[in-house]
Protein backbone atom coordinates (compact mmCIF):
# COMPACT_ATOMS: atom_id res chain seq x y z
CA UNK A 1 0.00 0.00 0.00
CA UNK A 2 1.30 3.02 -1.34
CA UNK A 3 1.42 6.25 0.98
CA UNK A 4 -0.71 8.01 -1.52
CA UNK A 5 -3.09 5.28 -0.83
CA UNK A 6 -2.71 5.49 2.84
CA UNK A 7 -3.94 9.04 2.36
CA UNK A 8 -6.83 8.97 -0.05
CA UNK A 9 -8.23 6.79 2.43
CA UNK A 10 -7.64 9.12 5.31
CA UNK A 11 -9.10 11.82 3.70
CA UNK A 12 -12.61 9.66 2.68
CA UNK A 13 -12.69 9.07 6.24
CA UNK A 14 -12.64 12.55 7.10
CA UNK A 15 -15.01 13.77 4.54
CA UNK A 16 -17.13 10.75 6.04
CA UNK A 17 -16.80 12.40 9.71
CA UNK A 18 -17.78 15.49 8.20
CA UNK A 19 -20.93 14.35 6.85
CA UNK A 20 -22.13 12.90 10.02
CA UNK A 21 -21.16 16.29 11.98
CA UNK A 22 -23.61 17.56 8.64
CA UNK A 23 -26.39 15.17 9.60
CA UNK A 24 -26.10 15.70 12.96
CA UNK A 25 -26.31 19.48 12.46
CA UNK A 26 -29.33 18.71 10.15
CA UNK A 27 -31.37 17.24 12.78
CA UNK A 28 -30.59 19.78 15.70
CA UNK A 29 -31.75 22.35 12.94
CA UNK A 30 -35.12 20.81 12.65
CA UNK A 31 -35.06 20.17 16.54
CA UNK A 32 -35.00 24.32 16.83
CA UNK A 33 -37.36 24.77 14.12
CA UNK A 34 -39.80 22.45 15.80
CA UNK A 35 -39.34 23.57 19.00
CA UNK A 36 -40.56 26.92 17.92
CA UNK A 37 -43.25 25.48 15.63
CA UNK A 38 -44.77 23.99 18.22
CA UNK A 39 -44.61 26.65 20.49
CA UNK A 40 -46.21 28.94 18.52
CA UNK A 41 -48.66 26.45 17.15
CA UNK A 42 -49.57 24.67 20.94
CA UNK A 43 -48.83 21.75 19.29
CA UNK A 44 -48.13 18.59 21.79
CA UNK A 45 -47.19 16.12 18.74
CA UNK A 46 -44.63 18.41 17.65
CA UNK A 47 -43.45 18.98 21.19
CA UNK A 48 -43.55 14.77 20.98
CA UNK A 49 -41.03 14.42 17.95
CA UNK A 50 -38.16 17.09 19.22
CA UNK A 51 -38.08 14.46 22.42
CA UNK A 52 -37.84 11.59 20.17
CA UNK A 53 -34.95 12.65 18.42
CA UNK A 54 -33.22 14.03 21.49
CA UNK A 55 -31.92 10.25 22.16
CA UNK A 56 -30.73 9.96 18.17
CA UNK A 57 -28.45 13.15 18.64
CA UNK A 58 -27.23 12.32 21.84
CA UNK A 59 -26.07 8.72 20.00
CA UNK A 60 -24.25 10.90 17.15
CA UNK A 61 -22.25 12.69 19.43
CA UNK A 62 -21.09 9.84 21.18
CA UNK A 63 -20.42 7.91 18.40
CA UNK A 64 -18.53 10.23 16.44
CA UNK A 65 -16.11 11.36 20.00
CA UNK A 66 -15.73 7.37 19.45
CA UNK A 67 -14.52 7.62 16.20
CA UNK A 68 -12.91 10.91 16.02
CA UNK A 69 -10.67 9.34 19.06
CA UNK A 70 -9.63 6.22 16.65
CA UNK A 71 -9.05 8.26 13.81
CA UNK A 72 -6.14 10.19 15.99
CA UNK A 73 -5.09 7.44 17.74
CA UNK A 74 -4.70 5.49 13.70
CA UNK A 75 -3.77 8.04 11.32
CA UNK A 76 -1.65 9.98 14.12
CA UNK A 77 -2.43 13.30 11.69
CA UNK A 78 -1.33 16.82 12.25
CA UNK A 79 -1.52 20.39 11.14
CA UNK A 80 -4.64 21.07 9.14
CA UNK A 81 -5.64 17.53 9.75
CA UNK A 82 -5.33 17.68 13.67
CA UNK A 83 -7.35 21.29 13.56
CA UNK A 84 -10.23 19.35 11.56
CA UNK A 85 -10.45 16.25 13.98
CA UNK A 86 -10.22 18.44 17.59
CA UNK A 87 -12.46 21.30 15.86
CA UNK A 88 -15.23 18.50 14.86
CA UNK A 89 -14.83 17.69 18.85
CA UNK A 90 -15.70 20.54 19.81
CA UNK A 91 -18.39 21.33 16.90
CA UNK A 92 -20.65 18.11 17.90
CA UNK A 93 -20.36 19.27 21.83
CA UNK A 94 -22.18 22.66 20.61
CA UNK A 95 -24.58 20.44 18.26
CA UNK A 96 -25.55 18.54 21.12
CA UNK A 97 -26.25 21.34 23.57
CA UNK A 98 -28.08 23.20 20.70
CA UNK A 99 -30.29 19.89 20.87
CA UNK A 100 -30.71 20.39 24.11
CA UNK A 101 -31.90 23.61 23.96
CA UNK A 102 -34.56 22.72 21.59
CA UNK A 103 -35.63 19.77 23.85
CA UNK A 104 -35.64 22.52 26.92
CA UNK A 105 -38.53 24.20 24.69
CA UNK A 106 -40.09 21.40 23.56
CA UNK A 107 -40.80 20.13 27.70
CA UNK A 108 -41.88 23.72 28.23
CA UNK A 109 -44.37 23.40 25.18
CA UNK A 110 -45.71 20.60 27.10
CA UNK A 111 -45.95 22.12 30.33
CA UNK A 112 -47.73 25.33 29.01
CA UNK A 113 -50.10 23.51 27.76
CA UNK A 114 -50.89 21.19 30.40
CA UNK A 115 -51.87 24.14 32.29
CA UNK A 116 -53.85 25.30 29.78
CA UNK A 117 -52.34 28.83 29.43
CA UNK A 118 -52.42 28.78 25.30
CA UNK A 119 -55.17 32.11 24.23
CA UNK A 120 -53.50 34.41 26.89
CA UNK A 121 -49.80 33.93 25.91
CA UNK A 122 -50.61 35.02 22.13
CA UNK A 123 -48.51 38.34 21.93
CA UNK A 124 -44.87 37.12 23.40
CA UNK A 125 -45.80 33.88 21.40
CA UNK A 126 -45.57 35.59 18.21
CA UNK A 127 -42.18 37.78 19.59
CA UNK A 128 -40.55 35.01 20.29
CA UNK A 129 -41.04 32.85 17.39
CA UNK A 130 -39.24 35.88 15.29
CA UNK A 131 -36.20 35.92 17.50
CA UNK A 132 -36.06 31.80 17.33
CA UNK A 133 -35.98 32.67 13.43
CA UNK A 134 -33.10 35.00 13.77
CA UNK A 135 -31.55 32.18 15.72
CA UNK A 136 -32.74 29.01 13.23
CA UNK A 137 -31.20 30.95 9.82
CA UNK A 138 -28.03 31.56 12.08
CA UNK A 139 -27.44 27.83 12.42
CA UNK A 140 -28.65 26.87 8.89
CA UNK A 141 -25.99 29.66 7.88
CA UNK A 142 -23.18 28.27 10.30
CA UNK A 143 -23.79 24.51 9.30
CA UNK A 144 -23.80 26.10 5.17
CA UNK A 145 -20.31 27.80 6.30
CA UNK A 146 -19.24 24.09 7.56
CA UNK A 147 -19.97 22.35 4.68
CA UNK A 148 -17.83 24.92 2.93
CA UNK A 149 -15.36 25.40 5.03
CA UNK A 150 -16.86 29.17 4.14
CA UNK A 151 -14.72 31.43 6.80
CA UNK A 152 -16.54 34.73 5.14
CA UNK A 153 -19.85 32.84 5.95
CA UNK A 154 -18.67 31.83 9.45
CA UNK A 155 -17.46 35.45 10.09
CA UNK A 156 -20.69 36.96 8.87
CA UNK A 157 -23.15 34.61 11.78
CA UNK A 158 -20.42 35.88 14.21
CA UNK A 159 -20.90 39.40 13.14
CA UNK A 160 -24.92 39.11 13.02
CA UNK A 161 -25.08 37.76 16.72
CA UNK A 162 -25.77 40.72 18.57
CA UNK A 163 -28.59 41.21 16.50
CA UNK A 164 -30.05 38.00 18.48
CA UNK A 165 -28.84 39.32 21.55
CA UNK A 166 -30.85 42.76 21.06
CA UNK A 167 -34.30 40.81 20.06
CA UNK A 168 -33.41 38.87 23.88
CA UNK A 169 -33.38 41.91 25.74
CA UNK A 170 -36.41 43.66 24.11
CA UNK A 171 -38.43 40.60 24.54
CA UNK A 172 -37.03 40.36 28.09
CA UNK A 173 -38.57 43.77 28.81
CA UNK A 174 -41.80 43.20 26.55
CA UNK A 175 -42.55 40.00 29.28
CA UNK A 176 -41.40 42.11 32.43
CA UNK A 177 -43.81 44.95 31.34
CA UNK A 178 -46.28 41.81 30.49
CA UNK A 179 -45.82 40.42 33.79
CA UNK A 180 -46.16 43.41 35.86
CA UNK A 181 -49.88 44.18 33.76
CA UNK A 182 -51.17 41.10 35.07
CA UNK A 183 -49.77 39.24 37.45
CA UNK A 184 -52.00 35.88 37.09
CA UNK A 185 -49.25 35.49 33.76
CA UNK A 186 -46.19 35.52 35.71
CA UNK A 187 -45.55 31.84 36.23
CA UNK A 188 -46.24 31.38 32.24
CA UNK A 189 -44.34 34.20 31.79
CA UNK A 190 -41.06 32.72 33.31
CA UNK A 191 -41.71 29.69 30.79
CA UNK A 192 -41.66 32.27 28.13
CA UNK A 193 -38.11 33.73 29.46
CA UNK A 194 -36.47 30.71 29.26
CA UNK A 195 -37.74 30.00 26.28
CA UNK A 196 -36.07 33.32 25.02
CA UNK A 197 -32.99 32.06 26.81
CA UNK A 198 -32.94 29.18 25.32
CA UNK A 199 -33.07 30.75 21.46
CA UNK A 200 -30.49 33.34 22.33
CA UNK A 201 -28.48 30.07 23.75
CA UNK A 202 -28.92 28.66 20.22
CA UNK A 203 -27.38 31.81 18.68
CA UNK A 204 -24.45 31.89 20.74
CA UNK A 205 -23.59 28.04 19.81
CA UNK A 206 -23.84 29.13 16.05
CA UNK A 207 -20.85 31.96 17.12
CA UNK A 208 -19.05 29.19 18.66
CA UNK A 209 -19.32 27.03 15.36
CA UNK A 210 -18.54 29.75 13.44
CA UNK A 211 -15.01 30.17 15.76
CA UNK A 212 -14.62 26.69 15.15
CA UNK A 213 -14.89 27.15 11.02
CA UNK A 214 -12.10 29.81 11.32
CA UNK A 215 -9.67 27.88 13.04
CA UNK A 216 -9.85 24.83 10.66
CA UNK A 217 -9.13 26.98 8.04
CA UNK A 218 -6.66 29.72 9.42
CA UNK A 219 -5.27 28.09 12.30
CA UNK A 220 -6.46 30.51 14.25
CA UNK A 221 -8.44 30.60 17.90
CA UNK A 222 -10.55 33.15 17.30
CA UNK A 223 -12.23 32.49 20.95
CA UNK A 224 -12.79 35.21 23.24
CA UNK A 225 -11.49 37.86 20.90
CA UNK A 226 -13.67 40.96 19.54
CA UNK A 227 -15.59 41.20 16.21
CA UNK A 228 -12.55 43.33 14.92
CA UNK A 229 -9.59 40.96 15.46
CA UNK A 230 -11.69 38.09 14.19
CA UNK A 231 -11.69 40.45 10.94
CA UNK A 232 -8.21 40.44 11.02
CA UNK A 233 -7.88 36.81 10.94
CA UNK A 234 -9.79 35.95 8.49
CA UNK A 235 -8.94 38.26 6.27
CA UNK B 1 17.89 9.40 23.99
CA UNK B 2 16.07 5.80 24.92
CA UNK B 3 12.34 5.37 24.69
CA UNK B 4 12.06 5.52 28.05
CA UNK B 5 13.40 8.66 28.62
CA UNK B 6 11.01 9.75 26.12
CA UNK B 7 8.33 8.46 27.90
CA UNK B 8 9.22 9.96 31.23
CA UNK B 9 9.42 13.33 29.20
CA UNK B 10 5.79 12.81 27.88
CA UNK B 11 4.69 11.85 31.48
CA UNK B 12 5.71 15.31 32.66
CA UNK B 13 4.04 17.19 30.16
CA UNK B 14 0.80 15.30 30.52
CA UNK B 15 1.00 16.15 34.84
CA UNK B 16 2.29 19.74 33.49
CA UNK B 17 -1.06 20.29 31.66
CA UNK B 18 -3.15 18.37 34.08
CA UNK B 19 -1.76 20.83 36.83
CA UNK B 20 -2.72 23.57 34.66
CA UNK B 21 -6.03 22.21 34.21
CA UNK B 22 -6.39 22.51 37.66
CA UNK B 23 -5.10 25.71 38.47
CA UNK B 24 -7.90 26.79 36.04
CA UNK B 25 -10.35 24.69 38.28
CA UNK B 26 -9.44 26.62 41.40
CA UNK B 27 -9.95 30.19 39.61
CA UNK B 28 -13.27 29.72 38.12
CA UNK B 29 -13.88 28.30 41.44
CA UNK B 30 -13.07 31.01 43.60
CA UNK B 31 -15.18 33.23 40.51
CA UNK B 32 -18.10 31.45 41.61
CA UNK B 33 -17.69 31.23 45.14
CA UNK B 34 -16.72 35.38 44.89
CA UNK B 35 -19.69 35.86 42.76
CA UNK B 36 -22.11 34.48 45.49
CA UNK B 37 -20.68 36.69 48.07
CA UNK B 38 -21.05 39.64 45.75
CA UNK B 39 -24.95 38.85 45.70
CA UNK B 40 -25.55 37.86 49.02
CA UNK B 41 -23.46 40.99 50.46
CA UNK B 42 -24.39 42.97 47.79
CA UNK B 43 -20.72 44.26 47.02
CA UNK B 44 -19.37 45.76 43.92
CA UNK B 45 -16.49 45.19 44.94
CA UNK B 46 -16.14 41.27 44.89
CA UNK B 47 -18.31 41.35 41.56
CA UNK B 48 -15.81 43.44 39.46
CA UNK B 49 -12.54 41.15 41.00
CA UNK B 50 -15.08 38.24 39.44
CA UNK B 51 -15.14 40.25 35.85
CA UNK B 52 -11.44 41.20 36.02
CA UNK B 53 -10.64 36.65 36.45
CA UNK B 54 -12.75 36.40 33.03
CA UNK B 55 -10.02 37.78 31.06
CA UNK B 56 -7.07 35.29 32.97
CA UNK B 57 -9.59 32.18 32.72
CA UNK B 58 -10.00 32.30 28.70
CA UNK B 59 -6.63 33.25 28.46
CA UNK B 60 -5.95 29.70 30.18
CA UNK B 61 -8.57 27.92 28.31
CA UNK B 62 -6.68 28.91 24.76
CA UNK B 63 -3.14 28.36 25.69
CA UNK B 64 -4.34 24.61 27.39
CA UNK B 65 -5.94 24.05 24.19
CA UNK B 66 -2.86 25.13 22.01
CA UNK B 67 -0.36 22.94 24.15
CA UNK B 68 -2.96 19.86 23.92
CA UNK B 69 -2.94 20.13 20.15
CA UNK B 70 0.92 20.98 19.89
CA UNK B 71 1.46 17.52 22.70
CA UNK B 72 -0.76 15.52 20.51
CA UNK B 73 0.94 16.53 17.22
CA UNK B 74 4.37 15.58 18.63
CA UNK B 75 3.59 12.69 20.61
CA UNK B 76 1.05 10.76 18.75
CA UNK B 77 -0.49 9.67 21.81
CA UNK B 78 -3.16 6.26 22.10
CA UNK B 79 -5.07 4.67 24.72
CA UNK B 80 -5.28 6.17 27.96
CA UNK B 81 -2.73 9.16 27.05
CA UNK B 82 -5.21 10.03 24.25
CA UNK B 83 -8.00 9.81 26.05
CA UNK B 84 -6.69 11.83 29.08
CA UNK B 85 -5.94 14.81 26.58
CA UNK B 86 -9.30 14.64 24.45
CA UNK B 87 -10.81 14.93 27.58
CA UNK B 88 -8.22 17.55 29.58
CA UNK B 89 -10.27 19.47 26.34
CA UNK B 90 -13.76 19.13 27.12
CA UNK B 91 -12.72 19.66 31.02
CA UNK B 92 -11.73 23.09 30.40
CA UNK B 93 -14.42 24.00 27.85
CA UNK B 94 -16.44 23.13 30.71
CA UNK B 95 -14.23 24.96 33.51
CA UNK B 96 -14.57 28.12 31.16
CA UNK B 97 -18.07 28.02 30.87
CA UNK B 98 -18.35 27.72 34.91
CA UNK B 99 -16.35 30.97 34.74
CA UNK B 100 -19.24 32.67 32.24
CA UNK B 101 -22.00 31.63 34.40
CA UNK B 102 -19.44 33.31 37.53
CA UNK B 103 -19.06 36.36 35.21
CA UNK B 104 -22.86 36.59 34.45
CA UNK B 105 -24.38 36.37 38.24
CA UNK B 106 -21.09 39.48 39.04
CA UNK B 107 -22.89 41.55 36.52
CA UNK B 108 -26.10 40.68 37.14
CA UNK B 109 -25.17 42.01 41.23
CA UNK B 110 -23.84 45.29 39.68
CA UNK B 111 -27.39 45.86 37.11
CA UNK B 112 -28.98 44.98 41.23
CA UNK B 113 -26.81 47.42 42.67
CA UNK B 114 -27.05 50.42 40.58
CA UNK B 115 -31.04 50.29 40.75
CA UNK B 116 -30.64 50.49 44.29
CA UNK B 117 -32.71 47.12 45.01
CA UNK B 118 -30.79 45.74 48.15
CA UNK B 119 -33.21 45.41 51.08
CA UNK B 120 -36.01 44.21 49.56
CA UNK B 121 -34.59 40.78 48.23
CA UNK B 122 -33.41 39.76 51.12
CA UNK B 123 -34.72 36.40 51.24
CA UNK B 124 -34.75 34.81 48.22
CA UNK B 125 -30.74 36.34 48.27
CA UNK B 126 -30.48 33.85 51.56
CA UNK B 127 -31.70 30.57 49.57
CA UNK B 128 -30.09 31.29 46.59
CA UNK B 129 -26.72 31.44 48.80
CA UNK B 130 -27.93 27.62 49.85
CA UNK B 131 -28.02 26.36 46.41
CA UNK B 132 -24.81 28.17 45.65
CA UNK B 133 -22.75 26.81 48.18
CA UNK B 134 -24.13 22.75 46.56
CA UNK B 135 -22.83 24.07 43.48
CA UNK B 136 -19.65 25.44 44.65
CA UNK B 137 -19.16 21.95 46.78
CA UNK B 138 -19.78 19.97 43.74
CA UNK B 139 -17.24 22.09 41.74
CA UNK B 140 -14.67 21.62 44.33
CA UNK B 141 -15.74 17.84 44.69
CA UNK B 142 -15.07 17.09 41.29
CA UNK B 143 -11.63 19.10 40.66
CA UNK B 144 -10.20 16.92 43.96
CA UNK B 145 -11.57 13.68 41.78
CA UNK B 146 -9.73 15.12 38.63
CA UNK B 147 -6.68 15.25 40.73
CA UNK B 148 -6.56 11.90 42.03
CA UNK B 149 -8.35 10.41 38.82
CA UNK B 150 -10.67 9.28 41.80
CA UNK B 151 -13.86 7.64 39.93
CA UNK B 152 -16.02 7.15 43.00
CA UNK B 153 -15.48 10.63 44.00
CA UNK B 154 -16.72 11.75 40.02
CA UNK B 155 -19.89 9.11 40.49
CA UNK B 156 -20.92 10.92 43.91
CA UNK B 157 -20.72 14.53 41.92
CA UNK B 158 -22.85 12.94 39.22
CA UNK B 159 -25.24 11.54 42.11
CA UNK B 160 -25.83 14.92 43.57
CA UNK B 161 -26.75 16.64 40.83
CA UNK B 162 -30.24 15.74 41.41
CA UNK B 163 -30.37 17.71 44.80
CA UNK B 164 -28.94 21.00 42.72
CA UNK B 165 -31.50 20.68 40.70
CA UNK B 166 -34.63 20.45 43.30
CA UNK B 167 -33.11 23.32 44.93
CA UNK B 168 -33.37 25.57 41.43
CA UNK B 169 -37.09 24.21 41.28
CA UNK B 170 -37.58 25.65 44.73
CA UNK B 171 -36.15 28.49 44.58
CA UNK B 172 -37.97 29.33 40.76
CA UNK B 173 -41.30 28.24 42.72
CA UNK B 174 -40.11 31.18 45.49
CA UNK B 175 -39.54 33.68 43.20
CA UNK B 176 -42.60 33.18 41.58
CA UNK B 177 -45.06 33.07 44.46
CA UNK B 178 -42.74 36.53 45.45
CA UNK B 179 -42.93 38.34 42.63
CA UNK B 180 -47.15 37.74 42.61
CA UNK B 181 -47.09 39.22 46.14
CA UNK B 182 -45.92 42.02 45.20
CA UNK B 183 -45.20 42.80 41.66
CA UNK B 184 -43.07 45.68 41.79
CA UNK B 185 -40.00 43.17 42.40
CA UNK B 186 -40.77 41.41 39.40
CA UNK B 187 -37.77 43.33 37.35
CA UNK B 188 -35.12 42.09 40.01
CA UNK B 189 -36.87 38.72 40.76
CA UNK B 190 -36.38 37.95 36.87
CA UNK B 191 -32.00 39.01 37.83
CA UNK B 192 -32.11 36.48 40.40
CA UNK B 193 -34.15 33.72 38.50
CA UNK B 194 -31.38 33.81 36.57
CA UNK B 195 -28.54 33.51 39.08
CA UNK B 196 -30.14 31.06 40.29
CA UNK B 197 -30.51 29.09 36.62
CA UNK B 198 -26.37 30.49 36.68
CA UNK B 199 -25.77 27.79 39.63
CA UNK B 200 -27.97 25.02 38.19
CA UNK B 201 -25.41 25.47 35.19
CA UNK B 202 -22.34 25.46 37.31
CA UNK B 203 -23.84 22.32 38.93
CA UNK B 204 -24.71 20.57 35.28
CA UNK B 205 -21.01 21.41 34.04
CA UNK B 206 -19.66 19.94 37.74
CA UNK B 207 -21.59 16.71 36.22
CA UNK B 208 -19.73 16.77 32.79
CA UNK B 209 -16.74 17.35 34.38
CA UNK B 210 -17.63 14.02 36.75
CA UNK B 211 -18.37 12.28 33.24
CA UNK B 212 -14.98 13.28 31.38
CA UNK B 213 -12.90 11.74 34.66
CA UNK B 214 -14.99 8.42 34.38
CA UNK B 215 -13.84 8.45 30.16
CA UNK B 216 -10.10 8.79 31.73
CA UNK B 217 -9.64 5.84 33.82
CA UNK B 218 -12.61 3.44 32.45
CA UNK B 219 -12.22 4.34 29.24
CA UNK B 220 -16.40 4.67 29.10
CA UNK B 221 -18.42 7.70 27.52
CA UNK B 222 -20.93 7.52 30.30
CA UNK B 223 -22.53 10.75 29.08
CA UNK B 224 -26.31 10.35 28.63
CA UNK B 225 -26.17 7.48 30.82
CA UNK B 226 -28.51 7.07 33.93
CA UNK B 227 -26.81 7.13 37.07
CA UNK B 228 -27.46 3.31 37.24
CA UNK B 229 -25.70 2.66 34.10
CA UNK B 230 -22.74 4.62 34.98
CA UNK B 231 -22.32 2.92 38.53
CA UNK B 232 -22.39 -0.23 36.42
CA UNK B 233 -19.48 1.51 34.14
CA UNK B 234 -17.74 2.41 37.11
CA UNK B 235 -17.41 -0.80 39.17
Amino acid sequence: MTDKHLSTQFDAELSEISNRVLEMGGLVESQVAQAVYALTNFSGETASLVLDRELRVNQMEVEIDRDLSAIIARRQPTARDLRLLIAISKTIGNLERIGDEATRIARTVQRLMNSGVSSRLRLPVADIAFGANLATAQLRKVLDAFARLDVNRALEVLKQDDEIDKEFDGLLRKLITYMMEDPRTISSSIDLVFVAKAIERVGDHAKNLSEQIIYIVKGTDVRHHTVEAVEDAVR
